[in-house]
C-alpha cells in the first residue's frame, strides 16, 4: 500500500482553479481567434534531439529526459549500462533516453513549422496553450509543470502584426479587466545605443544590464555595466539613455536627439512610431514606449512587449518580441516572425488578489432536488431532463436521506437552489423552489419550473 | 543542427484537428456539468509510487519512467551506477527515476481523493478530461499519448448515479447526432451465472472469455472457457445464458427463470430493472440490456456500461460501471463509486467517417480586409475594431500584395469574406464586401460593415 503523495513541484487544480483558470484562459483564446490566429497541439513529449542545445547549458540541465523502456530485458543490459555510464559523463544516449518533457512552446513550434512549412499557409498565425515541465527547484509561485500561452505570426516581417500583438494584449487585459500599461521598445534602439557607445560588441552586455534596472536599480546597473567592460564616458551615455522621460511623444523626440543619427536608431524609432500611429486608430490607449526595456532572451531583433499589471505588486504578465530566425537550427532558414506569451499563473495571481474574477466562474449545479422517496424521484428525474434541455444544471440528491444532510451537500456545493418534491406536490403536480441564498420560497406548477429558476435572479 | 522530428506515436494536432477535437470535448464537459460534475486536473507527472502496481505487470513494463536529474553530477556517480544495476535487475530505484508520467485518469483521481478525502464532499462528483501516456508499440489508432476522458462519482452507492450515467451517454451522443447503443448489464448476474456453473472460483476466467464474445465469436469462447477448465455442461448453461434475447422485459424474463433464484441474480436483475425505470422515465430509449457484455477490467462489481456507435464499425466508444472501493490502495477505505469513460479518438473517427462535424466547427478568420496602402490599412484597423467588439474575426493582409495573393491566403484559411477598402472606397467611407463562397460582390457604408457580414449568410 502506498501512500497518497504529489510530485514536489506540481499541482491539483481542483473544481474552482479549474474554473478560474479556463475563464483566464478561454478569453486569451476567444480573442486570438478573434484576431485569426489558429490553434496547435503539440505532443508533451519531444525527442531529445529536438530540444537539446536550445536553451542554453542550464536549460540542458533542467529538461525532463524520459528512460527508455525494455532497459531490463537481458539481451539489452550490455548496452545500456554503456549508455548509462554515457550519461553519467554528462553526454547523451539514445538508448538510455530519447525523449523528453518539452520545455517550452516555442522550441515544439519552431519543430512543427520546420516539418510541416510545405503545407502551411504563410504568415502562419497560431496559438497555443500547454503545460511545459522544467526540472527547477520549486519554490513559491515557481513550479515544475505550468502552462505556457503563446501566440506567434511567422513567416512576416510586416509590422501590421506587432500592431496586432499590442492590440491582443489590450483587448485580453480589457476583458479580464486588469488594467495594464503595455510597454514597448525596439531592439534596434538598443543596438543604435551600443552604436553610439562604440560598444557593438558589448550589445547582449548592455541589454542583460538593462534588463535587470527594474529589480536592482540603477546604481547597481552602473555596477554591471562597469563590471561588463564599459567605461565611464560608455555608462554616461547609456544613463542619459535611461533617463528619458516624459509622454511617448517627448520620448521618441528626446531618443531622436540621443541616437536618430544612426542607421538603426532611424529604423527603430520608426518601428515605434508605426506602432503608436496604428494603434490610437484601434482604440488603443495604455501603449507606453519604455527606453528601459530590454527582455533578456538573446533572439530579439525588433520590437519587444512587456505588460504590467497596474495597482499589485507583480513582475510581468506578458511579453514578447520579433526574432529573425524561427526555424534554422532545424534546417529550414528565412523564417521570421514575432511572438508574445501570457503569463497564466501571474494572470490568475493578479484577478486573486484584485478579486475581479466575475461570480459567474463558480457556477456549478444550479438545483439540488431533495431525494423524498422513489415515486418523487421518478418525477424529479422527469422535470430534470426538462431543466438539462434548458441548459439549466441539476442533480437529485443521490439518496433518501435527512433534510440537514441535503441542505448540507447543497451548501456545500454552492449550489443556488433547492427544489423540493414531497407527498403534496407529487398530488398537486407543483414544486417547492427554495433560493438558498436568500431563504426565499416559493411553491410553482411543474411545468413553470426552468422559468421560475431563470427568473429568481441572483441573491433575488 | 538537428532533424525536425516528432516522436514515435505522437501527434501534433493542426487547427481544424483541434477545433473538431474541441468540438466533442466541449460537448463531453458542458454535458458533465448540466449534470453537477466539477472538472479536475491532475499533474501529466505522478510519483512512481502511485502508479507502479496498480496496472498489473503488463501495465508497470508500459509507463514512461522519467530520469532523475543531477544523474552526472560528480557526488552523486557511485550513487547512480548502483541505482542502474538495480534498475537493470527490474527493481525501480528512487536514485534513478521517482517520477513517471501518468498511465490512465483512475489511479490519479484515486490519489487525490485519498490525499483529500477529509476536504471533499461526498458524493464527490468529478470529470477529468486529459492525456495519458503508454510505452505501447504505436499502430493505426493507438498512440502513446492520448487523452482520457472520465466522470465518476464516489461516496455513493446508490443507482441514481448508474441513472444518471446512462442519461449522460444518451445526452452526449445525441449532442454529437451519433446513433448509439447504450449496452447495460450488471456484474452480480455474472456472478450469478458462475454460482449456477458451480464455479464461483473461475468467475473471472468466465467473464474474460465472455467479454471476448463480440470479437472471436461463440465457438472460440468456448473453446476457451474449456481451455479455463469449464466441463461441457457447465459450458451449456453459459451457452444458455449467452443466448437469451429479445427486447429488454423478454430478456430480463429469461434471465430471471435462469438466474432469479440466487441471491446475487435476484440484485442484479433489481439493479438492471431500476435503471429502465427511471431511465423511461427521462426521456432515454437508447438502452438496450446485453447479457454477452462483461467488460474485461476485474475491478467492477455493478452495473456495467458499454456504448456501440451504429452504421459503422468500430470498437466501443465509451464504457464504465461500478467498483467497491477506489482509494483502499492507498490506505482510505470505504470509498465505492461508479464511473465511465468516453473514448475520445474513437468518437472522432466516427464522426469523421459519417461526417457528422457541423460545419461552424470548422470557422476560424471570417472577415479578411485586403491590404491596399498605409491609409486605407489605417482605416482597416479602426473598423476591424469595431468588428471584433461585435465578435466578427477579421484579420488585416500583413503587407500591400497582388490581389490574387491575398486572395490566395483567404481561400487557403478557408475564410468567408474579403473586405476592401481603396482609395475610392476610403473617400466615400464605403467598403466592398466579397462573400468568397458565392463570388457575390456588394459596396456598404463603413458604418454598416458589421451588420452586413451578420447577414450575408453561409453559402448566401
Amino acid at each position: 500500500m502506498s501512500k497518497a503523495t504529489i510530485p514536489q513541484g506540481t499541482r491539483d487544480f481542483s473544481a474552482e482553479v479549474v474554473r478560474k483558470r479556463n475563464y483566464i484562459i478561454q478569453t486569451i483564446k476567444s480573442v486570438f481567434e478573434l484576431y485569426g490566429f489558429e490553434p496547435l497541439e503539440t505532443p508533451a513529449m519531444e525527442n531529445l534531439d529536438t530540444l537539446l542545445g536550445k536553451y542554453s547549458e542550464e536549460g540542458d540541465k533542467l529538461i525532463f529526459k524520459i528512460l527508455n523502456n525494455g532497459l531490463g530485458d537481458p539481451k539489452n543490459i550490455e548496452k545500456s549500462r554503456a549508455a548509462f555510464e554515457n550519461v553519467l559523463q554528462g553526454k547523451n544516449d539514445r538508448q538510455l533516453t530519447e525523449r523528453a518533457l518539452k520545455y517550452d512552446l516555442t522550441i515544439p513550434f519552431a519543430r512543427y513549422v520546420a516539418m510541416n512549412h510545405g503545407q502551411l499557409t504563410f504568415p502562419f498565425k497560431r496559438y497555443q496553450v500547454q503545460p511545459v515541465w522544467r526540472a527547477d527547484r520549486p519554490q513559491k509561485g515557481r513550479y515544475r509543470e505550468f502552462y505556457q500561452c503563446d501566440a506567434d505570426v511567422v513567416g512576416s516581417t510586416s509590422l501590421v502584426n506587432e500592431v496586432e500583438f499590442a492590440l491582443i494584449y489590450a483587448n485580453v487585459f480589457q476583458q479580464l479587466n486588469i488594467d495594464v500599461e503595455i510597454k514597448i521598445n525596439s531592439r534596434k534602439i538598443l543596438t543604435a545605443l551600443s552604436e553610439l557607445c562604440h560598444a557593438k560588441d558589448k550589445l547582449t552586455g548592455i541589454t542583460v544590464a538593462i534588463d535587470k534596472l527594474d529589480k536592482i536599480g540603477i546604481e547597481k546597473v552602473e555596477g554591471e555595466l562597469l563590471q561588463r567592460g564599459l567605461n565611464p564616458e560608455q555608462i554616461n551615455i547609456i544613463k542619459k539613455y535611461l533617463g528619458i522621460s516624459g509622454n511617448n511623444k517627448e520620448k521618441i523626440k528626446q531618443v531622436e536627439e540621443l541616437l536618430g543619427h544612426t542607421e538603426s536608431g532611424k529604423k527603430g524609432i520608426e518601428e515605434l512610431e508605426f506602432m503608436l500611429n496604428y494603434s490610437s486608430d484601434s482604440g488603443l490607449q495604455s501603449l507606453t514606449i519604455d527606453f528601459t526595456l530590454a527582455r533578456g532572451l538573446n533572439y530579439y531583433t525588433g520590437i519587444i512587449f512587456e505588460v504590467k499589471a497596474q495597482h499589485v505588486q507583480m513582475g510581468s504578465i506578458g511579453g514578447g518580441g520579433r526574432y529573425d530566425d524561427l526555424t534554422g537550427l532545424f534546417g529550414v532558414p528565412d523564417i521570421p516572425g514575432v511572438g508574445i506569451s501570457f503569463g497564466i499563473d501571474r494572470i490568475y495571481d493578479v484577478m486573486e488578489e484584485l478579486s475581479l474574477f466575475p461570480k459567474e466562474v463558480h457556477q456549478g449545479t444550479q438545483v439540488l432536488f431533495f431525494n423524498l422517496g422513489d415515486a418523487e424521484s421518478t418525477k424529479a428525474f422527469s422535470l430534470m431532463h426538462e431543466l438539462r434541455a434548458k441548459d439549466i444544471s441539476c442533480e437529485l440528491f443521490h439518496q433518501q436521506s435527512k433534510f440537514d444532510k441535503q441542505f448540507k451537500y447543497a451548501e456545500r456545493k454552492n449550489i443556488s437552489f433547492a427544489a423540493l418534491i414531497g407527498s403534496r406536490e407529487l398530488e398537486t403536480n407543483t414544486c417547492t423552489v427554495k433560493d438558498l441564498r436568500s431563504g426565499k420560497q416559493v411553491s410553482v406548477k411543474q411545468s413553470d419550473l426552468a422559468e421560475t429558476i431563470r427568473k429568481m435572479k441572483p441573491e433575488g
